[in-house]
């Protein structure tokens, strides 16, 4: 413990704030178990008149990020801006400038990830990224160091706690989605836009994420079906449990035939007895299959001030340990065994088909002879207990494994029927072969 | 991936062999992914005579471990024997001569940790050890790298497949121990000895170790209390299950007042809610609480070839990419903010007593007496269904938080009741505040 590490802090929200606060709380800890003592030498804002708990050191603040690039007392940046123009510019100005990056951004790897990571191989200078996926957990750690001798069977993640909270609540407390999405919101669990929650984004930027480090190439967004929570209904989690499962929004991520990959973030029936069923509230999971280590999970707080600091000082304990010497790795390493994903329409999947129909003879001979004549099986039909009255009544099929192309098309066939009254909802089984 | 590195194995028994299989198997992956390439040049193992699948190339069996030490191809030593004297020589050997080791051997660690880390510490030479804690989890790297900035509140673990399956199978399927057990070795789950396993210091060396990393010093086993699941009954499950618990085999280790520690394995109920308690057959799982992370937790096979292996081959790549660097770390790092365990009697804790009892007035009295005397609070009394007879029947007592020390006094005592008629058993009882 030489020497003073600096560290120049781009963004003061809720995680740089927590960074700020952690590093000086646990200060002693920190250097003792690392031999490494890091200090807060620049802090970058928009609103530099803004009071702010804890408050930087006189002199800290700046209103402009380009100041931490040629400060030499800033030796690593942690970039926790938000947004993805901005936090590129400055990634990109450090990495030129040899000077470690450690990061949270998910949108911003998933979206320019490749481009980084290039400038980091070419630069020679690490790119630290745990905080980024799942808060507090360290599954980039996982699948980059703890299973780097595994060729990845699957990984499947309940990443978006906001998601999870509301879809846990509609079955706990049979909520409908508004319902739960405006307790959510009370609770502070949601924004007040919860847009990129709920529609599945921000889950999927975090699986483009683990899908590229596990299969070695930087996975496209437009490749990935994202699908989100607003259109299932208390009806559709009642009936998932009396088939003896939960809907997660999970992001599912397998290897498929010809070197391919199939990722996928949508809303999906997992069997209650599979462990991930069981995680509720706010909570992440990520189940990693590899061919040598078989079936592991890993659980925690997936946001948040204090598991996302938690991340963040780990990467910078690591930045810092490795400044000045080659580093073994940037933190991506392309390894072309894998290097495309399978079209969607091509995934093969069990699927929940729930329809609203006339109650009356012939309906389900129909709908049958369309998924027949499509090929596609039928597991089993349900008609929960309804009222008795003339209106359209609720019919769930459990569909076979399918190609989700031929799936989507005899859904889209059913909805046109003249007995089938609404919107159908189609969502994936898991079964986790 | 300009060099190759060359590995010296010692030990070439399941673990050895599946190292031995997967570097050639995944070999691929391993040197894409890493950029080094890694190559077994020694083998030694005790019989050299013996035929072996997969059979190591001509040339690389050796009788001798010693052989490993001053081969100039051999850069790494990978300690996979057994035993703990020699072992402790070779690892002695190897880090007097700079080269690092990687070890899976946990009796060697938590009986002569202190002194390989001295030796490492003065060498400047690393020692690798993910493969002795919890087979194919991650839980060193999580401790020692991913949660570097907390104070760890507490820790707990399933530790041992083998017991952990026999409690399964004892609840699941109603058997008593002996019958499990021999399900157990007839599944290959149970060594012919079953002792190490059975008796708690399998898990109590893993313990020991998670313990030294967490709190950074080396926990002297004597310190440690360690007991069996051969005394717990059909009974004894049964009983958890109504009052709502599981019993299993659980590492508890936690941060206590003074800057000391709690640790102890022994055969405890957990409850239901807890997602500990959902772990079943050979699986393990550690939950880890952080002081700035939180709840987190992780899952896994914790035993066998292929688990066992992953661990071993992650460890060599990161002991290749670090040869001829001074490394961040040699493993384990004394930080000196605790010092001491805290006396087993001084630990206190929630019990589980039961009795078998003459099945007479006043018998319930007198017990209450006693555990009154000693200042000790029943949260519940329940007494199972029973068959109508003239011999004992069974009385379980649940004990508000107590003293070790006064709990075990005040159990001796009601033992000599003349209505109590069997050797009480009393367990532990955590409940994870």
């Amino acid at each position: 413990m030489d020497q003073v590490i600096g560290i120049g802090l781009a963004g003061f929200g809720t995680v740089g704030a927590g960074v700020y606060r952690h590093l000086l709380s646990n200060a002693e800890v920190l250097s003792r178990r690392a031999g490494v003592a890091m200090e807060v030498r620049k802090v970058a804002v928009k609103d530099t008149a803004k009071r702010r708990d804890p408050a930087p050191g006189p002199g800290l603040i700046t209103g402009d990020w380009k100041d931490l690039l040629d400060d030499p007392r800033v030796s690593i940046v942690v970039e926790l801006m938000g947004g993805i123009d901005e936090p590129m510019a400055l990634v990109a100005g450090a990495l030129e400038r040899r000077k470690p990056v450690v990061t949270g951004n998910k949108a911003l790897l998933a979206e320019r990830g490749e481009e980084i990571f290039q400038l980091a191989a070419r630069t020679g200078t690490p790119v630290y990224y745990e905080a980024a996926v799942a808060g507090g957990i360290p599954i980039i750690k996982a699948v980059k160091e703890a299973f780097v001798a595994n060729r990845f069977v699957s990984i499947h993640g309940i990443l978006n706690g906001t998601s999870n909270y509301i879809l846990t609540r509609m079955g706990s407390a049979g909520l409908d989605y508004p319902e739960a999405l405006q307790e959510a919101r009370d609770l502070g669990y949601a924004e007040a836009d919860p847009t990129l929650d709920v529609s599945g984004w921000d889950a999927a930027h975090k699986a483009i994420i683990l899908a590229s480090l596990a299969y070695g190439f930087w996975v496209p967004p437009g490749r990935v079906l994202v699908r989100g929570i607003d259109a299932i209904t208390a009806g559709d989690v009642r009936f998932a449990d009396e088939l003896g499962y939960r809907i997660k929004l999970l992001a599912t991520i397998k290897a498929a035939e010809d070197l391919r990959i199939e990722v996928r973030v949508c809303p999906t029936l997992v069997p209650k007895s599979h462990v991930l069923a069981s995680v509720s509230g706010v909570y992440n999971a990520v189940a990693v299959r590899g061919d040598i280590v078989g079936e592991t999970l890993f659980y925690g707080r997936g946001a948040g001030q204090d598991p996302t600091s938690s991340s963040v000082l780990a990467d910078l304990v690591e930045a810092a340990q490795a400044l000045g010497r080659p580093p073994a790795s940037v933190g991506f390493t392309g390894h072309e065994l894998y290097g495309d994903c399978l079209p969607q329409e091509d995934a093969v999947s069990k699927f929940y088909l729930r329809l609203h129909v006339e109650d009356k003879p012939g309906v389900l001979a129909r709908i049958a002879g369309i998924l027949g004549d499509a090929g596609i099986g039928i597991l089993s039909v349900i008609q929960p207990p309804h009222e008795e009255s003339a209106g359209p009544v609720p019919l769930i099929l459990m569909i076979h494994d399918a190609r989700t192309g031929a799936m989507e098309a005899a859904a889209r066939a059913i909805a046109g029927l003249e007995s089938v009254k609404a919107e159908p909802a189609l969502l994936h089984v898991e079964d986790f072969r």
